[in-house]
C-alpha cells in the first residue's frame, strides 16, 4: 500500500513532532463463496477479479505470494505497478505503453474514482479490481489473503497448502496481531516518527519483538505448527526489506537481519521456499523507499547494498521438524510474465 | 573538519549531480622544532597552542588520538567543540558559559578572523591557535599529527611511541595515500555525492579498498611494521564510524564493519589500545552526522542503534605477531576534563 497516504503530498510521511499513524480505512468488499443478502460482498468468481500488486510494496508482496502458494494464478490475474508513484496514485509503468493490459488504465487511481468519484483516501496496493466494471472491489490487505486461503478453495491447486488451518487460528491471528504493531507497521514507525522520542520508542517495540521472534523461532522452523501459515507469510515480507531497506531508510538499526542469527536462518529458509524469494525484486523494493521518500531520502541516491546473493546461502533449518506445505506440495515454477525482472541468483 | 565548507550553507553539502570535492585548502603554517628564515613556520614551545579537535570530526580525532599516544597533554592543550555546528562556525557548546576557557571565545570562527579578517574558507577543526594572539596556526589536519610526532619530540613522554619511524615513512605515506582517497575521503564522496553514478564509484572504490586493508591485515597486526604508526590512526576514525554513521547515513551499506571479519578484529584491537577507544563519545558523532547533514537527513532524529558495547569484544589479534607501543609503552590514564562524556562500557 502506500504509507500514510492521506498526508502523502510530495513526498511527505511524516510530521513533525507526531508518531506514524497508518490510515487504516480501506475499501472492505468482501470477495465470499456465498454472498448473503445485504452483505458488502461479491461471488468469488474465476477471471473476473484482477489482483493489482506492487512487488515493491511489502503489504501488496503479501497477496502476491499467498495466490501463487495457493496456485490461483489462473482464477486471478495479477498486475503490476512500478516501484516508484507520485503523491496522487501508483501507476502501470512497467508494462507497454504504461498501461495495465487489462485495465486499460495508466493510474491505478482511475479503478479508485470508478468505484467512488470522490474516492479521498490513499490509492494503494494492493487492490483487487473487478474487470467488469474496472473498479476496486478492495484494497483490505489484511482480509484479502485469508479470504485467498478460505473463500477461493474451489480454485486452488492440487496440493495447496492451508495457510489458515481452522485449528490454528487463534494463535495464527494473535502472533499475526504482534508482528502487524510492532514489525511490520514497527518499521515505519520508525522511519516516520515525526520525534526522537516518537522514533526511540518505536525502535524498542520493534527490536523487543525481534528478541521474541528470535526466540520463538530457535527451535520451531515456523511461527505456528508445523508448516508454513498466513503468519508466515506476513512476517516474511518484512524481513525480506530489512537489511537492504529498513536498517538504514527507517533507522531500525540496532542489528542488521543478517545479525540475528535465528531470524536470519528462518527468513533465508522462506527465501528458498518456492512461492517466497521468486516474487522478490530487490532492485524495486530498494527503488521504491529510496526514490518515493523524498522527505527522508531528498538526494534520491538509492544504496547500492547489500549483495542479495547471501539469501541463497544454507540455512540448516530443514533440521528441525517440520515441512513447509505439510500434507501439501511446493507450487511450480512461476508463471510466465510473472517472474520477477531482478531475481537473486548464483553468480 | 568541517565537510565542503565552502558550500555548508544551511547543512547542504552535497551539489546535484557533482561528486563530492573536499576544499584541501588549509591555512599550512607549520610548528617546527627549528625555523628558518622566511619559512612559513613558528617554533614548537609548551604551553603556547591550543589544540581545538571536535571529538565528533574524524580528522580531528586524528589529532586527539596522536596528542594522547606522544604525551603531549601538558604541552598543548585541548579544546573541544560541541559536536554540533551551524553553517557558520563549531562552537564551543559544551563549556561552560559556552565559552572556550583559554581563549575566550563561543565561536571558533573568531579565532581564524584574528589570524586573517577576510578569512572566508571553512572554519575547520582540527585547528591549532595560538594562545598568546588567540589566532589559528595552522588547520592543515594530516601535517599536524605528523609534526607533533617529528617536531614536538622534546615533549613527548616517556616511553611514547614512534608512530613515523623514518625507515617506513615510504611505505606509511603510500598505505595512508590510499587510506585518505578511497576510505577516508571514500565514505564522504559516498555519502555526498550528487548523482547516482558519482556514488557508485565512490561506493565500488571504497569497497575495495576496504578488501584490500581486509587482505592486508589477515596476517599483520598492523598496518606498516610491528606496532602502530599513524597510518594505523588515520585507518581507525574511519572505521570506528563506519557502523554507526557511514553505513546508513552516507549509504556505505555492502556490508557493515561488524561484517568484515579482519578489519572488525583489528579495529577492536585498536579501540581497546589505551589512547583510541578512549578517545571515542558515539553519541557526539552521531549527533554530529545526523543533526548537522539536514540535506540527507531532514527529520535530524538520531538513529539509537548499533550498540557500541561490541567494541569491547575479544579480538585475539594479540595472537599476530608485533606489539602496540613497540619498544615503547601505552599511554596512561586519561587526563581529567578530558575524558569522553559518553565512554564504552560493560554494562
Amino acid at each position: 500500500m502506500a504509507e500514510r497516504p492521506e498526508h502523502s503530498k510530495g513526498g511527505v510521511y511524516s510530521r513533525k513532532g507526531e508518531e506514524f499513524d497508518r490510515d487504516t480505512r480501506y475499501i472492505a468488499t468482501r470477495v465470499k463463496r456465498t454472498v448473503d443478502d445485504g452483505e458488502d460482498a461479491v461471488p468469488v468468481e474465476p477471471d473476473r477479479y484482477r489482483l493489482i500488486a506492487a512487488r515493491a510494496c511489502p503489504w501488496a508482496n503479501r497477496t502476491i505470494i499467498v495466490r501463487r502458494l495457493l496456485g490461483l494464478e489462473d482464477a486471478i490475474s495479477l498486475g503490476l505497478p512500478g516501484p516508484t508513484h507520485d503523491a496522487d496514485s501508483w501507476t502501470f509503468d512497467l508494462d507497454p505503453g504504461e498501461v495495465d493490459p487489462v485495465l486499460g488504465i495508466h493510474r491505478l487511481k482511475d479503478a479508485y474514482l470508478k468505484r467512488d468519484p470522490h474516492y479521498s483516501r490513499g490509492i494503494t496496493v494492493p487492490a483487487l479490481v473487478d474487470v467488469t466494471t474496472g473498479a476496486v472491489v478492495t484494497n483490505d490487505y489484511a482480509q484479502m489473503t485469508l479470504d485467498f486461503s478460505t473463500e477461493w478453495t474451489e480454485h486452488h491447486r492440487p496440493g495447496a497448502p492451508d495457510l489458515y488451518p481452522e485449528g490454528l487460528r487463534e494463535e495464527i491471528d494473535e502472533v499475526m496481531a504482534r508482528i502487524y504493531h510492532d514489525v511490520n507497521n514497527g518499521v515505519y514507525r520508525c522511519g516516520f516518527a515525526g520525534s526522537q522520542e516518537a522514533y526511540e520508542a518505536a525502535y524498542l517495540r520493534l527490536f523487543e519483538a525481534l528478541d521474541w521472534l528470535e526466540d520463538r523461532l530457535t527451535l520451531q522452523r515456523y511461527l505456528v505448527g508445523d508448516s508454513i501459515t498466513e503468519a508466515d507469510v506476513r512476517l516474511f515480507t518484512t524481513l525480506v526489506r530489512f537489511d537492504a531497506v529498513y536498517h538504514g531508510h527507517f533507522k531500525c538499526n540496532r542489528s542488521k537481519l543478517t545479525e540475528m542469527p535465528v531470524l536470519w536462518a528462518y527468513a533465508r529458509d522462506l527465501f528458498q521456499t518456492p512461492g517466497f524469494g521468486d516474487t522478490i525484486d530487490f532492485e524495486q523494493i530498494k527503488r521504491h523507499y529510496y526514490l518515493v521518500h523524498t522527505d527522508l531520502n531528498p538526494n534520491q541516491i538509492v544504496p547500492k547494498g547489500p549483495d542479495p546473493v547471501a539469501w541463497l546461502s544454507p540455512h540448516h533449518r530443514e533440521e528441525l521438524d517440520g515441512s513447509p506445505f505439510g500434507e501439501g506440495t511446493p507450487p511450480g515454477q512461476v508463471r510466465n510474465g510473472e517472474r520477477s525482472p531482478n531475481p537473486v541468483e548464483l553468480a
